[in-house]
């Protein structure tokens, strides 16, 4: 039986630590390619490149691990298509992964995310799909004990298989003393970033903002993400992208004059 | 009774002609304020700048329709944040809007869309929200069919409000000879786009690519947007920005290792 093939994307870009993490661990699960950002691209969305050209160049920084790797100049949405149109071309991907994010994306954060777009992407494209993050924006955050996480969890998905259009957003709690207590299977936090931006003056006089923020959890229910993070668990939350908020149009069908 | 007060913004820039009408158009039902990119963001998804300073410019773009305006150097979902937190101020939005963009946002490119993102940033933030389109990519777009529509979906939100933490996506279809058939409540359609990368060289012989593609509609529905627009309808999609799949929940749940 011939190895599965991994894709790997991410948004910190192809020199970050937490796509060497992931791209190790890949390797113990089948063959891996990883088609990156050649710069840091958080907070990119589900943004694509149409207006300008996109560049994609191979380059050697996973040859010590004998995989074959390519840097984008465009979003991680970007690196999924150009992946599969100029990197696999004939051959599909049995698993896409993104990651491993420095910082968590949990609740609304999915969409913000360059991690998960490039693991929605996959699912987009067909192919089952997971975007890893650690919940740590520390400088010096440790990843090692990711490792056993996201393996567990890629393997499964290769094993069991995920339904059509999912793509899991897995965070990882911070390395703390004691070990993670377990996996949980949960849904989106009804949490948000409360911003403020930072007001400042150029050097010319002129302002300009930085923005910043808290992230304020409101949801009480102990079945999310963020509840799980918390709590020294691991959380996975399937994701679609159909948005249709189908409670909507019952709403508007019965209640608008149209 | 005070005015409503309407939030506008858009992808294509603060100077697009879409924008205008939307202006236009609003300031028969409300209070006007402007906060648009100054430069075009189409394909920005939900793209938030994290990385870089923000610059915030009064402009007299809409001083003839006594419309405070204001230009943005970010995306569409910065221009709304920054719009409750350093234009409106103490102010609530009784509505924000965003549009209308040049061209269709069906089916999953509401992922990558910038209208609709600073739609769904303002449901994120607590306003009812619709984003708008004119399914017409063409150079000469008439936007005049699209006034009447924009007007009407806009004062139902405003009297008949929508369900906490859903933003509308509104599709046009392009002016055709006979008028518009009516208005049409839909789900997403399961159509998605066939990417082709084209393949150049720049002056300097180095590869390059441009992204393209064809909208392909696998959806044999006729409650979806693809198939209301295409039919001569307005349609509009509900949409919400909690991603959770709830059925694959289950799914891992019973069948996972974990």
């Amino acid at each position: 039986m011939s190895k599965p093939l991994i894709l790997i994307s991410n948004d910190d870009g192809i020199t970050a630590t937490g796509i060497r993490v992931l791209v190790e661990e890949m390797c113990t699960l089948g063959e891996v390619i990883v088609v990156a950002p050649d710069s840091p691209q958080s907070g990119m969305g589900h943004a694509i490149t149409i207006g300008n050209t996109l560049r994609l160049v191979k380059t050697s920084i996973f040859d010590d691990l004998g995989v074959d790797s390519y840097k984008c100049s465009g979003t991680p949405a970007d690196c999924v298509k150009l992946a599969k149109h100029h990197v696999l071309k004939e051959r599909n991907p049995d698993l896409v992964v993104s990651g491993i994010n420095h910082g968590s994306n949990l609740a609304v954060s999915v969409l913000y995310s360059g991690t998960m777009s490039a693991a929605i992407e996959g699912a987009i494209e067909g192919y089952p799909a997971i975007g890893f993050s650690l919940c740590d924006f520390s400088h010096k955050a440790d990843f090692s004990h990711t490792r056993e996480q996201v393996r567990k969890i890629a393997s499964e998905v290769l094993t069991k298989g995920l339904a059509k259009g999912v793509a899991l957003n897995v965070n990882i709690p911070p390395k703390q003393n004691e070990p993670i207590k377990g996996i949980k299977v949960c849904r989106q936090a009804n949490a948000h970033w409360e911003e403020e931006f930072d007001h400042r003056k150029d050097p010319y006089g002129r302002p300009y903002f930085w923005l910043a923020g808290n992230f304020v959890n409101n949801d009480k229910g102990e079945d999310t993400g963020v509840w799980a993070t918390d709590h020294n668990y691991v959380s996975i939350v399937p994701c679609q992208y159909d948005l249709t908020a189908h409670h909507a149009i019952t709403q508007i069908n019965n209640e608008w004059d149209i």
